[in-house]
């Protein structure tokens, strides 16, 4: 596809839908919009705009489709797969003025967002209320609700409440054509025609611009107990995770988190936590409800279970003070890792039995390639960021031969019954991976669906596939 | 779209493909799949085959896709909107030999399972194990679980435990083109491209034929809890649906039934109940869990609610046999109604607190058409069958005047949020309201979507749009 670049008559075109002050081209003021959370990379678009409504962003999508410019749209820019950068120069849309909570409806328990609006900002404003949107990243304090639902993105509870996709009932989508449509209804069942809502779901801002949510909102847990128990190997911690479902608990958060991710967080962060020489890797545990008694009684269950896997130590949080210090230690493990060396994060799933396998395969390859790695993550759902350390690797071994690692990576990840990525979404950094999975015919299927929504390719190209 | 008929060539190409005894010729033994459970449509095919493998299938697909011959995917023929019907002739693919459930993984909480295994059948090899997979239609007794994948199919539980969209993790597909695909992995999170998993369920067997299911299980609960409160007028009923999630309660059911219904069951079913004067309407409520005093607490808060409601009588179930009795009253009421008259099902569904709104609409558009309605369903859900009974209505006001009526119904539906189909599908029978809904774009998208698939339109043709 050959794309044109913005000339100035288009840009005067962009200003009179716009209006000059929510339009960009400084390269000074372009630079924020240059880069998300991957990585290091960098990719200017030529004009950002901050447009206010659907209207508006149809007029540009119909402009953009008359003039071949690429069209990519961006939420709050923290995403690690690239899916909001503009590989091909044009025309950056930042939803950040969609930034209203539009009503939250307590007697359907649905709440309408507009997709700027900053995750945890709209779960505590639910929270007041009573109830809960349970889809949380670790970014929730500064990603926006729209790009969680482009890229499907998931988060600690999960593994209790079930996927972004049991959450997101409706969609306002404006299309490359500049059609603005409701993908479906703001009913909880749905039969009615191919699910134009799912679709949109994880197609990572491919098929249409999301301008508003409906959500599925539930009454909230009023209970809660946090545990973090040690191990002296990453194989029984993994091992303990599947266990723990088997003896019939279904935790609301259970995560991993390796002991040299917990020395970084520890040194990042400066949170105070006596970490013995014996302890190899954490398990988070978080089980919640509205009955403290039978949270007890879970607790009591979870820890019969660590000991069949010779847990170390079992740290229960008896303040809520204490419950948002280990909770930080998990969430801070992006930042950390991230301030104490370059480094790349793969977003492996796999069945969740199979985490041991995965975790030692990655050791191996690590050692193999000649690199560090800190895994952590959503042991629950199966699904561990792998985070690949530079550390002493050299710039062209690091450029160039690591390819080939974090291919084994994903062929390892793939054999075990996994994929590409769990939450993340594919962009343009997972992209060269998807043949490890997917065949040909996957590929001209996708191909063909992106064609039906925007049939010039214009909007967020290079990304997926 | 022209088709040709099965010629004694194709035919003989079909034999050497299935073998002689999986293929039915003769109009007599062809009755039995002329029909589904809708109306009292007929449509024959010209040939049924009862394949056994993928590859199978996959060959069928080639032969009819060379000849456009269409071809008609064939659960255990319970749908209720017609998806099943052979409506353009051709070859029906009967899925009853994919009758085995191929694996339980008690590690990972996942089943394998073929389409053509009986739901209930599939619970109970799984409840065996100490799990639940929750998805179970009234039907359950005779529905092949792949039919429920392809419509989207739900039932009672939904409204705790999720729409089965949450429990379908990966599919076998045997695509128009003869390729067979698996459409995701088998984890629980997924954000790896368009996401072919979520495009199958629902699609009703026009973009493929489903081969095999992998779907999630949970721990099942260990106890519950059933309620019958009666009302003297549908509205009580109807607002004390949502009353009760916003007291903070989830039950695992919550089922609304009109009187009429439960005497029709009482009729056919010789079920003992006690039906007094004053009752119009009734709310079936299960509420279950891990724990009796947790379940008798929400039960105590849930008839605190329902006296709110001016609730005249709650029923506490005390024995397993009673029940069972009241989950039959429930279960038998399609098959009752369908006993007693001629008949029409609407699958209406609305945001729940709409409710009331929906069912005084349905009985005011009946007294202008001279019908009666039967309305009962997942109230929880805003998801109520409402069964149009022919009564004393001419042959002549049923087959024709009726439709405007129905119309009407769909109208009142749209408006107050809802859809044309909450979990039975579109099919042949609810196609012709789906512009009351859905825009020109959406058929244009559907069509698109469909032509990747499907580019000579000879899967399942006729149905949805």
């Amino acid at each position: 596809m050959i794309y044109n670049k913005i000339t100035s008559g288009i840009l005067s075109s962009i200003k009179l839908i716009v209006g000059d002050d929510a339009v960009i081209t400084s390269h000074t003021d372009l630079e924020k919009y240059s880069h998300d959370e991957t990585e290091d990379l960098h990719y200017y678009p030529e004009v950002v705009v901050k447009p206010k409504t659907p209207q508006e962003i149809a007029a540009l999508m119909r402009l953009c489709n008359e003039n071949l410019i690429p069209v990519t749209p961006r939420g709050a820019g923290t995403g690690l797969s690239g899916g909001a950068l503009a590989v091909m120069g044009g025309l950056l849309i930042s939803m950040e003025r969609f930034n209203k909570v539009l009503g939250i409806d307590e007697q359907n328990l649905q709440a309408t967002v507009e997709p700027g609006v900053v995750t945890e900002e709209f779960m505590n404003q639910v929270a007041a209320k009573g109830l809960l949107y349970p889809v949380d990243p670790a970014s929730k304090g500064s990603c926006f609700i729209g790009g969680n639902v482009s890229h499907g993105s998931g988060g600690p509870r999960v593994v209790k409440y079930g996927t972004i996709r049991e959450y997101i009932l409706n969609l306002e989508v404006v299309l490359p054509s500049g059609d603005i449509i409701w993908t479906g209804a703001n009913t909880l069942k749905y039969a009615s025609g191919y699910n134009l809502t799912q679709l949109m779901i994880g197609a990572e801002g491919t098929l249409g611009i999301i301008t508003k949510i409906v959500v599925k909102l539930i009454p909230g847990p009023t209970h809660d107990a946090l545990l973090l128990a040690s191990f002296s190997t990453n194989e029984n911690a993994c091992s303990a995770v599947s266990a723990i479902f088997r003896a019939g608990i279904v935790p609301s958060a259970l995560e991993f988190m390796e002991r040299r991710g917990v020395e970084w967080v520890k040194e990042h962060d400066g949170i105070a936590f006596d970490l013995k020489d014996e302890i190899e890797a954490f398990l988070l545990i978080e089980v919640d409800g509205t009955n403290q008694d039978v949270i007890f009684a879970d607790c009591e269950k979870i820890n019969e279970v660590l000991e069949e896997f010779d847990c170390k130590d079992v740290l229960f949080a008896d303040t809520s003070a204490q419950k948002e210090e280990l909770w930080r230690m998990r969430r801070t493990m992006a930042v950390s890792v991230k301030s104490n060396s370059i480094y790349k994060e793969e977003d492996t799933v796999v069945p969740r039995a199979s985490l041991p396998q995965l975790i030692k395969g990655i050791k191996e390859i690590g050692n193999k390639y000649g690199f560090e790695s800190i895994c952590y993550g959503h042991a629950g759902d199966g699904n561990v960021h792998t985070n690949i350390i530079k550390g002493l690797m050299s710039d062209d071994d690091w450029n160039n031969k690591l390819k080939d690692g974090i291919r084994e990576i994903f062929e390892l990840t793939v054999s075990l019954g996994g994929t590409i990525s769990g939450e993340h979404g594919i962009g343009m950094v997972q992209k060269d991976y998807m043949s490890i999975k997917f065949a040909e015919v996957h590929f001209e299927i996708w191909r063909g669906i992106k064609k039906v929504f925007d049939k010039n390719g214009i909007l967020n190209p290079g990304k997926i596939f």
